[in-house]
């Protein structure tokens, strides 16, 4: 192709027809930088990781017996086309357990939906609810795919803040200033990544009467809603009048510990979950047919209490029991709270960054080069996380995260003494 | 919740927040229609279906003892999140497998994206490539997901009609009358869902001049790239000079017989892929993990070759030519070509749905309620389909292939004399 600019012919250079304005618009997940590094970092030995906030464990042994025999003995079968809405014996079963664990009743025909993981629960629920130009209120810090996937949708995001200060619990009278006319949609996330924080129960009452008064929706995060280690909770479609404004958003990449096979559930009006199913039929055709198997497995003869009670909970308290005395250890100054719930610490490290002359992406960056220590810095998560890091605790052992931390510690003293 | 209207108070009625505008555009897929008779019929014995377009084999025995394998003795890593774009291995795999059989040469780290199958290659093509009101040119018939997704992108479509007269080839000055400055994409299938047509070399030169005349992308719908007959077929991304204009999408549900697992790849030249990853992160996060490692194997040591060559090709071929014959004997007044590639006979029935008085989809159903016969009506693959039936020809063995025939016959039969 030639184009001719003023009679200078630019031929060895190659135009490619525009791309969308929109996708010019989103952000790559600045986790990907992390990743990229880590890439180069894994030559080395013993990376300690506070990184990712994936499942350490592996799932169930009856789930990954039931995957073997299934593949084993009726490979066509497992590998086949289901529908849209995941497969029916699975939907009953989603809808029992929500009824069993939080008194919560759906229909599994007209109100459950299985999704590729929590994140096309997400999608496709910002989809089917946000119009160009609607406004989505959204905590600060927060899990960082909410922001560019409001964008996807031509909406418009507003931040009410949270701090360690106030235990990162979002205060109603500063969410009361932010709803306007154009508010569409409040996400939460409880318990909450990056801050582990579970939302008091009077928070969650106040919002479901301010979204009843405004006429929003809410969509619920609840990816970690079985990861709770002292609060009492229970999700916001539990509250009173909350069921048809919700859309419960739910994965099993954390219950089940199966992130890599991408299988989440969304609970929600007929009317959502309808409109849901047309916008998923574009963009998955179909839930992966295995997983789904797997996790009917799993939601059957009590296999999900007994690996939640016997296994993931206990391995991950005694890791964030552990993770808690460290930080107070080594990191004096440090200001957090031990999270309620989910995979995290979230570290305000003001008072070392300062004295050490380095934004959170520059420590953690460092930290990773020099002591091989993997974090995440807490800016990833909006504003209100700048200066802090995220730390996961339920990656490693107890005898890697003290490994981690005396490394924590070297590096930080080095800088600031 | 009580809404007052001129003083009436209707408090029983629920009022939901309202719904995105563009969802409500949407059409529900209407092969869920067929779903939905199915399940009614699927009561009775013997259901002979020429319906959905699902291979019918298992996948290769090496893939399924490999997935066995791992699962079994690293369920843990077989479950684990793997990167956006899929993983190096498989990646590389792809690159290599696109270069042997096709002689086109693309990055695997910079031009290839694993995807959710098909679907999500397309989803996030359209997303990246097209902005609002931009026109999508589609053949008419063609697969029913292209409209929708369009929509879903906000972009306008327009139809390039194709008929069994001439073989459901497309006319290259018919394709010309319908560019225009808005035209900012066209969409190609080949070997064709549901014409089973291989476009003619000569149509895929003009279209790439074209697109480079008239600066649109050519998005390659690559679903049955292996699944040909007759045809000498070459994908158009290996016809001179496309390279930077078409985004490939591929999928390994066709080829490796795994529909279920929902694993695809689209190759595209590095800022197509940047942006389709962009996108995915917010749709999907990653593809799964389990068939990913799956697919490797499938890739590895000719395994896909001898399955292809040894098992797919041969048996799809024979019950192709079957049905051909039962066509011809049992529906002498239809006309149809003999598909070159993909799994299905388009069948324009019109000399005997004018005597019946029926449309094609009133054809269909009565077929499935009085002789238990599974056929696809016509019309939902655009208006060029309507009085044609869509027979998939690889679903049923030819013992039962014949018996599906005879009973078509007699229901003919039994309207038309």
């Amino acid at each position: 192709m030639i184009h001719i600019f003023g009679g200078v012919i630019l031929s060895a250079v190659c135009f490619l027809p525009t791309l969308s304005d929109m996708v010019g618009g989103l952000k790559i997940s600045p986790i990907r930088r992390v990743a990229a590094l880590l890439d180069q970092a894994r030559q080395k030995q013993n990376l300690i990781s506070f990184g990712g906030g994936a499942p350490s464990l592996p799932p169930p042994p009856e789930v990954v017996e039931h995957m073997c025999q299934l593949i084993e003995v009726e490979a066509k079968g497992a590998c086949s086309y289901t529908g849209t809405r995941g497969i029916p014996e699975l939907r009953e079963l989603i809808a029992e357990d929500t009824r069993k664990w939080f008194g919560v009743s759906y229909d599994p025909e007209k109100e459950v939906i299985v999704t590729d993981g929590g994140t096309e629960g997400i999608y496709c629920a910002f989809m089917t609810l946000l119009n160009r130009n609607d406004e989505v209120i959204l905590m600060d810090p927060t899990y960082l795919g909410y922001r560019e996937a409001a964008k996807i949708a031509g909406a418009r995001t507003k931040s009410l803040s949270v701090s360690v200060g106030k235990g990162f619990q979002p205060d109603v009278e500063d969410l009361k200033d932010l709803i306007s006319p154009s508010t569409k949609l409040f996400v939460l996330l409880s318990p909450d990544n990056p801050t582990g924080r579970v939302v008091e129960s009077d928070f969650a009452r106040a919002l479901v009467d301010l979204a009843e008064d405004h006429d929003f929706w809410i969509v619920s995060d609840e990816a970690y809603k079985h990861i709770v280690y002292d609060a009492d909770h229970t999700p916001i479609s539990g509250v009173k009048n909350a069921h048809e404004r919700v859309v419960s958003v739910n994965t099993f990449s954390k219950e089940a510990s199966i992130p890599g096979l991408r299988l989440g559930y969304a609970l929600a009006p007929p009317e959502v979950v309808e409109a849901m199913e047309k916008i998923k039929q574009y963009i998955s055709l179909a839930p992966n047919s295995l997983a789904q198997f797997a996790m009917v497995r799993f939601l059957q003869d009590g296999t999900k209490e007994r690996y939640l009670k016997e296994t993931v909970i206990p391995t991950y308290k005694k890791r964030r029991d552990f993770m808690g005395e460290q930080i107070h250890r080594h990191l004096p100054e440090a200001r957090t709270t031990t999270p309620a719930g989910a995979f995290y610490y979230f570290v305000d490290m003001s008072s070392y960054l300062e004295k050490m002359d380095r934004t959170d992406e520059g420590f953690a960056d460092r930290l990773l080069v020099r002591k091989s220590v993997v974090t995440i810095p807490g800016s990833y998560f909006g504003e209100g996380g700048t200066q802090h890091i995220r730390l996961t605790f339920v990656s490693e052992p107890e005898e890697r995260i003290r490994l981690g931390f005396e490394a924590i510690d070297e590096y930080v003293t080095s800088y600031t003494f």
